[in-house]
């Protein structure tokens, strides 16, 4: 595949979701993409690979990524795929497998923010599974996001402050930018309580957020609002102090 | 790392859990592995490691592989280190990523598996979310297994019926095997009913298990039998029937 072949992203049009960690890889790199879904007929395009009407490996679920020939999904398979593509990844197997080992730890976590709003069924909606919500977040604020937070803090010291891993930001910070970004919007309080003990993540997000290219992306309508029907939504009933 | 380098293997010692994925792909392979946390004085050296004493990047949680100066977590990037040690992915990038694509997506089966007995909090005891997890349960047995299952049974017929990718054997051919095993110990109504629809993973499994080394492991002290601490547990209470 030639470098000058467009990447076509495929993901779900009027939402952040798990396709904004792509965006944003692609985005920091200045990279001509197209956003296939959110184009005329593109959800059309979209629902044909998923039903696997293609010659390529069916994927399971968006956000998949199509460059010439190549069609490949799972969040961070395809961060691994655009990385060295990209220059968002150190060189070396070493490198890169610290990267991934880091985003695969975020992917984790992003999955557990998904389950405080749902944590019975994702094919339920959330009115329909309050009370369990509810009782999941008290938990997910007041130990998972501690426990998480706390981990990645030690990634950063580990690293020298700067990137979560060597000496240059890789596709691993702009995922954590993103999630602490959505953690702050979904859970405040517990962001709030959090805050002093993560001083190296706090300037993590503000040294992604000032990027030049990342700035940009953020005030344009490309960056698709938070919302209520995303991975980081604003349920105040699910905003529970942590300490109490 | 020369490739004479023994690995090493951490892991909970009394569960087959996200262990046995790199159990089952250095057990196929026939490498030499060491078993860390099962040998006298191991946990404390996995402990030690996990609270980042060292100057290695430090992992999230279990498990974890050292190869020589290597230490590298989370079961799918373990995996893709292995893979090509081992003679475990096809040969190329394309190959290699479709794999990684296939574990991931097996993967967050698992983790929806483990969700099924908490639903709420890991730092809970079942016993103290058996309603929502009963709940939670219900809707896996009915639309999670059919959706991820029949996934599956398409990406075998997409590539021949007898491999998940390629033409030969690859550590995604493994993981299905692991995690059908264990969905049948874990809910054997559901798997029941969904059996005559997937007849292509039916004999994947049995092709994997007659493995020679694979069938000499299963055999032995080295495969840990499932409990009620692992990943697949056998509540009869949450083996509901997915057709009622």
């Amino acid at each position: 595949v030639s470098a000058t072949t467009s990447y076509e992203l495929f993901y779900w049009p009027s939402i952040q979701g798990r396709g904004e960690f792509v965006r944003l890889a692609l985005e920091e790199a200045g990279a001509s993409y197209v956003d296939v879904a959110r184009r005329p007929d593109g959800m059309k395009e979209m629902m044909k690979l998923l039903r696997g009407d293609a010659s390529t490996l069916p994927p399971f679920a968006p956000p998949f990524l199509r460059h010439g020939k190549v069609v490949l999904a799972q969040v961070s398979n395809i961060l691994e795929y655009l990385g060295p593509r990209l220059d968002l990844v150190p060189e070396g197997e070493a490198g890169r497998m610290a990267v991934n080992q880091i985003q695969l730890t975020i992917s984790d976590l992003v999955s557990e923010v998904h389950d405080t709003h749902h944590p019975i069924a994702s094919g339920l909606y959330y009115e329909d599974q309050k009370p369990e919500a509810a009782r999941r977040s008290k938990a997910f604020v007041s130990e998972r996001i501690p426990k998480y937070l706390g981990y990645f803090e030690r990634v950063l010291e580990h690293g020298g402050g700067e990137w979560m891993v060597g000496k240059a930001i890789s596709y691993a910070d702009l995922s954590m930018f993103q999630t602490l970004t959505g953690l702050a919007h979904s859970f405040p309080k517990a962001m709030g309580h959090v805050k002093p003990s993560i001083p190296l993540l706090g300037a993590l997000r503000e040294r992604v957020a000032a990027r030049p290219r990342i700035a940009a992306y953020l005030a344009s309508e490309r960056r698709i609002p938070f919302s209520a029907q995303g991975i980081f939504r604003a349920y105040p009933e699910l905003d529970l102090d942590p300490s109490t």
